[in-house]
């Protein structure tokens, strides 16, 4: 019997090369815009899009200083800032940061809650701005889910904000706006989107509308992230990367992350490490852990790409072509590389226990000890432990 | 490289058995609401959904004399009755036509267009009025399509309305609503899903985004639509094709049909055969037509799907298991069981190649003697034709 699901996506979604240009066809009668971006996108944007913007007769106001993984305060700041200019429209250029906090602004900007009364899920009163997102970097998702994150810095720890009045309006999804991504971030945004769809597809919640989107995200991702990493202008790769990250974040409303995703938040919190890194380096040890309740699934995956191996070992097989393509594209392996100490590991291991939004929907039960056990194993580069019970 | 694409679908789909209690969820505030419905569903709908909108403070009218393959006459007279109502919001339960007729209602109640107007591509101007259908069949996809089809009687022929504004807020797809089809609707509205996907599949444009669509709605129909037809009340079975009938409603936007559907509109205007069972009679000679530009994509569904087969004979094997599935079913397998003469051909293979907006989407040309050929081979049921041009 298949089960119950509630897809919501945005109801436009423009994929393709250069189709950023349609953006004009999704503002509708705006008059007053707010375009959040990337910095380093401040003049691109400024040069391409915003006089398209105001053609259509909009006022435009850039905000382009947003913080990496989104501290709570900087938020309140950006809104404060925003409200002045009363938006009827929102748009978000950038990677996950810069779309969250597009998102974030678009539900507060003229709301009388502030980013804590938000927190959680389900928490959102209403959205009565238009949203707009394009991505540049093929990693988060971002601009197709429910979901905004943000770093609590009292707490060090990430915390996700998840409801339908997130989810944008339009999407145009084009590639040519990630060819300037260098290398290390197309590495580690990519592993990131085959992150999300490796752990819907091995889901407690795992669902079959979803899991051809999981599916087909893992295979354009595995196919393609080498050849985007080693030639950021090959635009098949990118396309496809694009893609594929597309279905990572239609996994990430109705299905969501598991364990890699709670164990990366303390990484990413306390050590600053870039969302998608803290997520490369955690996945093939919790795929290792998750081996006895899930093992069926890896071989399903390893068969739906391709594989010289049979029966047993395909499972085993694939955890390590996933490490494999991290490695080559020169993603860390362990978290000793991201120069984290085997001492930290308790607290992460608290705190991470602690997401249980995410730890719920993890194929195998995430215990404190197994949490410690995981990241004890992804700090020494170990992924023999057969069992993910210390027995090989 | 993957070509542009654009997606466009409600911003919710609500996909589960006992789902359209959920409706309350997408009426928002609305006060006055217009409920198309089948005659038959009448009662149920009065007693069932009816309240529950009441309770909400919203009063609600009931169109339930709704004419199958919806003449435009009465298309006017529908929206002339409703616009009394000023309704905010329109729900539409039931089957294609039912679910054409309240997405049309919904962009005319508020308009000065009439039915004549936004006949065509892209004619629509607005929508101005909430829109959630609940497809009561497996079939049509209508539920989530930005087309609607009327019948113009003074040409004798089906016409088909496209734009964004006829796809619904929402869509709620419950397959208890299925269990009351007969076994020779289930039949014919599942073939039609099925040919939706094919010709998707199959398609002059077809896109990597809709054949994973397309796929996995061939697999679950061809599957699942004896089981359903032989036990309307086999959940699995209902579950099942009601997701492979949303699964060709998501390839019918960016993609759409093509020859099968074009040729199936004559049979359709001027014999009222049931639109299911036009397509569905026709699928397998166009598919044999066909075959010398695609036989190697029927060649991987055929593999797709498993098979015994091997090499060369997948193609034309796959067409036969398609023609198979309509016999098994109970669904006539040429034009002659419907009445239909051969004189008769000669007209409708012009009124057929006059669909240009789906003759277009087929992978290999139609001429005007290409149509007559194919409706005779319908006609007597030939399907060994290999090359559709006459020599085996």
């Amino acid at each position: 019997m298949i089960a119950n699901i509630r897809l919501q996506m945005p109801g436009c979604i423009d994929f393709g090369a250069g189709r950023r240009s349609s953006i004009i066809d999704y503002i509708g009668t705006s008059e007053r815009i707010c375009l959040v971006c990337d910095p380093f996108l401040r003049n691109r944007v400024a040069d391409d899009i915003v006089p398209a913007l105001s053609d259509k007769g909009a006022e435009v106001v850039i905000i382009s200083d947003v913080i990496p993984e989104l501290p709570v305060d900087y938020i309140g700041a950006v809104v404060d800032t925003a409200s002045r200019h009363k938006p009827d429209t929102v748009i978000g250029i950038g990677g996950g940061s810069t779309i969250d906090c597009a998102k974030l602004l678009a539900v507060l900007v003229k709301s009388s809650q502030n980013t804590y009364d938000v927190i959680n899920t389900g928490t959102v009163g209403e959205r009565t701005v238009k949203l707009v997102t394009l991505p540049t970097t093929a990693g988060t998702g971002s601009e197709v889910t429910p979901i905004a994150v943000v770093t609590d810095d009292e707490k060090k720890v990430k915390k996700g904000i998840v409801s339908p009045c997130l989810i944008p309006d339009a999407a145009i999804i084009d590639a040519e706006l990630t060819v300037s991504m260098p290398p290390h971030v197309t590495a580690a945004t990519g592993v990131d989107a085959l992150t999300h769809c490796i752990e819907a597809y091995t889901n407690r919640y795992a669902h079959p509308v979803v899991d051809g989107f999981a599916r087909e995200g893992i295979r354009l991702i595995m196919n393609f992230i080498e050849r985007a990493v080693n030639d950021g202008a090959d635009m098949e790769a990118r396309s496809s990367m694009s893609l594929g990250s597309l279905y990572g974040g239609l996994c990430l409303g109705p299905v969501n992350t598991a364990a890699v995703h709670a164990l990366a938040y303390p990484v990413g919190g306390e050590f600053k490490v870039p969302h998608g890194v803290a997520n490369s380096v955690l996945l093939p040890y919790v795929m290792q852990f998750n081996l006895s309740s899930c093992g069926d699934k890896y071989v399903s995956l390893a068969r739906f790409l391709g594989t010289e191996h049979g029966g047993e070992e395909l499972a085993q097989d694939f955890i390590h072509r996933v490490r494999e393509i991290s490695r080559r594209c020169g993603i860390p392996v362990t978290l000793k590389e991201l120069g984290i100490t085997e001492s930290d590991i308790p607290w992460m291991a608290n705190a991470a226990v602690g997401v249980t939004r995410l730890m719920n929907n993890n194929p195998r039960p995430v215990t404190e000890d197994d949490a410690e056990r995981i990241y004890r194993n992804a700090y020494r580069g170990i992924l023999d432990d057969i069992h993910g019970d210390g027995k090989k």
